[in-house]
């Protein structure tokens, strides 16, 4: 018997359930539709239904708490820490959201306004208000004593920031120092000052970014004028990353973020998303089929010509797509910035040349044999023109992309590929007329 | 003056210096030449020059450990986490990692070789060995002084493995939990048992994507029969989960990954990353050729039907893309299992159906006033045969790479819209002589 069987009885699937690992119950919930999440979620026994609601998506936690009865779910919301709970409300609807919320007790409740007061993705958002703050003049023990007293309501006492009368940060300690230290030395030595703290409109991308790059295990997040209000901590910069690079991924793919588990998503759904990005690209794709038909009449001199098309636009689009997520990439992580592009644009068109030569020598070969001489020369030098404009491009895009402000990763391979579609035609077909004019 | 000013003097770099912060430091080194790299490095003053070094890419790290001297080095190396070093020591030549290796101390030695031992990306490599481990029958107050005495050694002590005489797992504690529990509880009653745990030969992946999923600080890592070898963080985990969702990112792109900071990377070197991926996808790409070759006598006929050919590949290949990469996801974070097949195929299938149906309609009607009635049949028909054969190929390409034990992931959007160009072209051909016949 197997929890994945949708046909257990209730009583099989109860005693299933008993002796289920945690993760292989969320992984079933996150699977299962919002039916069979309900009632796996109510055959739980209790003392695993706390966990396993922690662990379960935000999609997954809205599903159960639609269906359970008010009650259960303010225990439930009552016990989840604040930056999960304002991601849950997210995905619950509005009135569901604010009838808890007003429920909730005085304490969790102003938790909870606080992060949803900021925008989506930003510090503000996704951070935790409740943390254990020291003053520089205790020593190690009397630190240890207010951790001990005040833990329990903290997300993570992992990392402790240092805070003087105003709350403003003058430094942070990580739980490992306090427990290696002496317990009569101060704080004021311990602390690292000049810890890095973060706003709470700053994009989470960049705390996540951060947080990666130094090992950080949480970092403080302070509102104007740098009172610290939150602690976001590494299990969170985890996360974000993950749906950061998700999203970035999908994009790749022509597509939108499905935001749940894929057998979850109706079809209708799927086509949904898939929808109006292929409507976009086939719409800017006219565009080479406007300009096949200014040169109608050199291919129907020429149908030799025709046979190439695929081929031709097809490197140039992986060209461009190589560049493209290069770029994209270089500057999400900062190895470039906008002022490179210059740099950018050299490299990337050497490259585009060298690799439209080697491809060209190699198809000038190949073609030779099969094809006449000027057909053979049409698309040797239709090669190299195709890729170093393709590369140029692909990495001038994500950059022009960054100086209107909006994210480099915008600029996808698809949407990329799709441009050169018809730039490399309009080239193919200018070297043709040339070539056979002469 | 700006650190990244490459003219300046180095009396002036070095006082730059003095007043950077790390992190600035470490992205200015990772974006410079390596001659570079290591004039900056040797202008550090001796407080920043450690916490930098363990910082900056293990490419960079090997680029300034092979110009300074042995000694030098060799202080350095043996302050370094062992999986940091055994990631050091994987950038360095051959025979200067030996070299290097033998004249460590014997403790740091023997940590490094251990890791060494097991192949790279398994939890093995990357663990690291030095960790705290407490015994069930110890008071919290033991364990306590057992963390102190031991602490400085490991790696971390947010998680201490549980262990009997014969080194296996009973259980796993957080610091956090031995913080706030009394001094006389029992360790026992205090673990947490069945504490999930890994082989040093798993996947590194795989260990990642459960720290991710359960928000653990680090997982205990065993060799058979179940002995603890080391542990693995959650700042390890995030790392992993970077390089692998960067190498699927760039596939996505059609080019391998770079591996350093992009401007740090000859044009040479980026031109040989995508040759390959180019040339494998050029060659591929000439089945079009061959197609159209076979139809040649059709197209010489209804020269209107070339004009179609770009967009009607474009759409098939942002179809197929669409429905890749949307299962590729699944499987990698197993939302969808190979067994699945039946129901994705069907879904995907139905997608791709209802998305031809809706652009091939839209085509019919925009295409309408422009083309003979036949055409207009031929391209709105052909949009309906290529979404569904595309959405069905791009979703069983992946499931059909796991059951070959490939990683999903190599079917990448560049490969599937390759693949489909050339069946696509075929459709749309046999479809137009079909119509034009009759």
């Amino acid at each position: 018997m197997k929890l994945s069987n949708k046909n257990l009885s209730n009583k099989d699937l109860k005693r299933l359930l008993l002796d289920a690992s945690v993760t292989s119950i969320v992984k079933e919930i996150d699977h299962a539709s919002p039916e069979r999440s309900y009632l796996i979620f109510n055959l739980l026994p209790t003392n695993k239904a706390d966990k396993v609601f922690n662990l379960i998506e935000p999609v997954s936690q809205a599903n159960i708490l639609k269906e359970i009865d008010t009650k259960k779910a303010l225990v439930i919301l009552e016990e989840m820490e604040p930056d999960d709970r304002a991601r849950l409300f997210e995905e619950l609807p509005e009135d569901k959201s604010s009838q808890l919320l007003k429920r909730l007790s005085a304490k969790e409740r102003r938790a909870t306004s606080l992060l949803l007061q900021y925008p989506a993705e930003t510090a503000g958002r996704i951070m935790s208000p409740f943390f254990v703050s020291l003053r520089a003049n205790m020593s190690v023990e009397q630190a240890l004593t207010k951790v001990r007293a005040e833990g329990r309501e903290a997300e993570t006492i992992y990392m402790l920031p240092v805070v003087d009368d105003s709350y403003s940060l003058q430094g942070v300690v990580e739980l490992e120092e306090l427990v290696m230290a002496t317990p009569n030395q101060l704080i004021e030595n311990l602390m690292h000052k000049g810890a890095k703290c973060f706003s709470v409109n700053d994009d989470q991308e960049k705390v996540a970014r951060y947080i990666q790059s130094t090992d950080a295990l949480a970092v403080p997040i302070v509102e104007e004028p740098g009172r610290v209000v939150g602690i976001v901590t590494i299990d969170d910069a985890m996360d974000i990353m993950e749906d950061e690079e998700t999203e970035d991924m999908f994009r790749a793919g022509a597509s939108g973020t499905l935001g749940k588990p894929y057998l979850s998503v109706p079809v209708f759904r799927l086509l949904q998303i898939r929808v109006i990005w292929l409507a976009f690209l086939a719409i800017a794709g006219t565009l080479t089929v406007k300009v096949l038909n200014i040169f109608e009449s050199t291919l129907n001199e020429v149908i030799v010509l025709s046979l190439f098309i695929p081929l031709l636009i097809g490197i140039g689009g992986n060209t461009g797509a190589q560049s493209a997520t290069t770029i994209v990439r270089a500057l999400a992580v900062e190895d470039v910035r906008v002022s490179d592009f210059f740099v950018i644009a050299s490299r990337e068109m050497l490259v585009g040349i060298l690799l439209g030569l080697t491809l060209g020598t190699f198809a000038y070969i190949v073609v030779y044999f099969a094809f006449q001489q000027n057909i053979v020369l049409i698309v040797s030098l239709s090669l190299v023109a195709i890729c170093t404009l393709a590369a140029l491009t692909g990495s001038l895009m994500p950059i022009l992309a960054r100086v209107l402000n909006l994210d480099p990763a915008v600029v996808s391979a698809p949407f990329v590929s799709t441009i050169i579609d018809a730039t490399g035609l309009l080239v193919y077909f200018l070297i043709a007329q040339m070539i056979l004019q002469f």
